[in-house]
């Protein structure tokens, strides 16, 4: 069996937006970094929508899904700034604040309830008639009633994303393998590399799994660190017009539907997206297209008149708490960078950067700890280190793995 | 400038079903033939879903196109059969009729009338309850109420047409020029060949102009020779199952729009078509997707689950009698075969016919006629040739060009 000639410090399973953002920050800080990945971006960062707007994605419920998209959504500023100086790419990134409307009075009092849970959070959040929000943006139907604008949120093109991340992250010596990873190679009960469907075998003191929803299919996983993620099917329609339809994201609910429109400063429209239980089905359906273009007409009927340029259905990878799996597992040498659901895009840096401290912290004492003079601890603070530790507490993968300890490893961790 | 080293018998501008179909018939009987198209077989043809339905597709006002349909529906058996032998491909040609069916008390007194009048033209025709509709194609919506089942209509792929034209045809040694063509030549007043974008000029006795919506563009026609012409925008959708939903074609009026479902044998269902007048206008616009799919579902509720296959825009060459123009021009040596409008799969066998008739009774005469020992002398009757002479008067493209002949020569003419 070939063995590649490198050993790297890290190698990442997944060149989606994750993977990619985790191997240009950590070849950043100077560690030798592979991504092996059949089709990089090519799954759900390739059917994503973009937006950055983690108030209005979650239920008031989920906070410390919350907390998490607040902090990368901090971060965003200055990580899309130098991704595009140095992937040389404007990534189209604007944080104009998405336009939430309402048709009928129960959507307009769910309206009151968000601008003051926003208001609480010290985030800006504006009331607005149906009047104001056609002032805003005179595309909107004539039916809306009323509107929150969330002058916070932002939102980016992914597709321009993990271009520039990987025209930055090969820039800065990164190794691509377009090449599936068909197991992992272990020493000493330890991840020592993977091996590859081209049958060769690649040696990294640390493997991160980054494979959104085929996390789970790795093989040679064992069971109780096999990542509790599914696919949840998201189609996602394209339109294109000579100039842009709207000046920020509009998102409303229609016939029980959520949908949202995210314009792009080219004129692309994305009309998104279904959520559906499909397991790996990535059929476009007459149905869910249908729904979306139904949906689209009716906030803005001016959708109608624009050309359809692609249409696409991506995989989000779900987890059981609706939380990312981000660090290590019981595995020594193997990390998680998973589970992200429909925040891929928005959890990016905060990802990169719990990763980054993850390596840091488990230092050169085991296995996984990067090599000696590999530069991994010369990186600087992420700017929000003080709570890093808390937020790797809320997406750390052991909240799954431990109850999954066999049998006679659970005794004896009660035991010891 | 450069000239083609052959001279042809027949050199037809426009390489869609029409041409080919008159190219591949006129090759049979000897002709040397030629087509010029940078693109065969990817205008309205690629687009159309195949329908063979003269009857229900006509209103009833429109006699002489019904006689038309009604003439080449009957060629279409042998037609298919020797296009699938020499071109040697399935063109899922079949024969099970149409069933139109009707949600409403209007639509149903419709079917009553359009089942008598199918009766009075002595084909098969059939009133069917609701129940009876779905027994028959149990994937119906259980709102349908009635329907009428055309048992004469018929269906073939048209992309299998085109592929097999242009097999069989080549086989008998037709010479494709995948170039557009930018002008006529002419000697002694009448058509003696083509230029090509490429700079060459070909020489032919006779040119066809089968351009279908184009055909009005070709630079260098005489004014009163410009065929009235205009594109009718069809948008179209190509759905994909498993197994085929539906046994027959299905038709509809939902929302005060026709819709019909065309099953092809291998899972294939095409749900058209838009009617749009947007001018040279091919954009599958969201507005035209949405209302198909919404058709579609209304008729058939399953097609929800289906895969989303193919969508595209084709241009029908309409005019203002709704009735194709086929036959010699004002011009010698230039006929034309073009504004079939929908029905250019349906009457391609007819077109064929006509144009090789005219190719005969014009004779060796003027410049427009064949070469001697061309064969174009030898072919045997079409099988319907008592009505030719009448068939070809309906669609004479002469209707249009008398009262534009100019002043003097139409002086002239009733001096003569």
């Amino acid at each position: 069996m070939a063995h590649h000639r490198d050993t790297f410090d890290l190698l990442i399973v997944g060149g989606g937006v994750i993977g990619l953002s985790v191997a240009w920050r950590a070849a950043g800080r100077g560690l030798r970094t592979a991504v092996a990945d059949p089709a990089p971006a090519s799954g759900a960062s390739h059917a994503a929508a973009g937006m950055l707007a983690p108030v209005s994605e979650v239920t008031y419920t989920e906070e410390p899904l919350l907390r998490l998209g607040l902090a990368s959504l901090a971060r965003w500023p200055s990580f899309a700034a130098e991704l595009a100086a140095e992937g040389g790419l404007d990534l189209d990134y604007r944080a104009d604040g998405t336009l939430d409307v309402a048709f009928g009075a129960d959507d307009l009092a769910a309206l009151d309830d968000l601008a003051a849970f926003i208001d609480k959070l010290g985030l800006p959040a504006e009331r607005l008639t149906g009047r104001e929000c056609r002032r805003l943006e005179p595309m909107l139907a004539p039916s809306v009633r009323g509107g929150l604008l969330a002058g916070g949120d932002a939102w980016v093109d992914p597709r321009r994303v993990t271009r520039a991340l990987l025209a930055a992250w090969e820039r800065l010596g990164g190794v691509l393998m377009r090449s599936r990873v068909t197991g992992l190679e272990t020493a000493s009960g330890a991840v020592s590399g993977v091996r590859l469907a081209t049958g060769e075998t690649v040696g990294a003191d640390r493997v991160i799994l980054a494979a959104g929803a085929w996390s789970p299919t790795l093989e040679g996983l064992p069971p109780e660190v096999v990542p509790p993620v599914r696919p949840i099917k998201g189609q996602i329609v394209r339109l294109r017009s000579p100039a842009p339809l709207l000046g920020r994201c509009v998102r409303g609910v229609v016939h029980g539907s959520h949908v949202y429109l995210v314009p792009r400063s080219d004129g692309e429209l994305v009309v998104g997206a279904t959520q559906e239980e499909m397991g790996f089905d990535t059929r476009v359906t007459a149905g869910g297209l249908w729904e979306l273009l139904r949906d689209a007409r009716e906030l803005v009927p001016g959708v109608t008149e624009l050309e359809l340029s692609d249409v696409v259905a991506g995989l989000r990878p779900g987890t059981p708490d609706n939380l990312p799996l981000v660090g290590p597992t019981l595995l020594p040498g193997l990390s998680l960078a998973t589970g992200h659901h429909r925040g891929g895009v928005l959890l990016a840096p905060l990802t990169a950067d719990l990763c980054l401290a993850d390596l840091r912290l488990t230092g050169p004492a085991g296995p996984a700890g990067p090599r000696p003079g590999s530069g991994s601890g010369s990186g600087s603070g992420s700017g929000s280190g003080e709570t890093d530790g808390e937020l790797s507490a809320i997406c750390s993968p052991l909240r799954f793995q431990e109850h999954r300890r066999p049998p006679l490893q659970a005794l004896q961790a009660l035991r010891g």
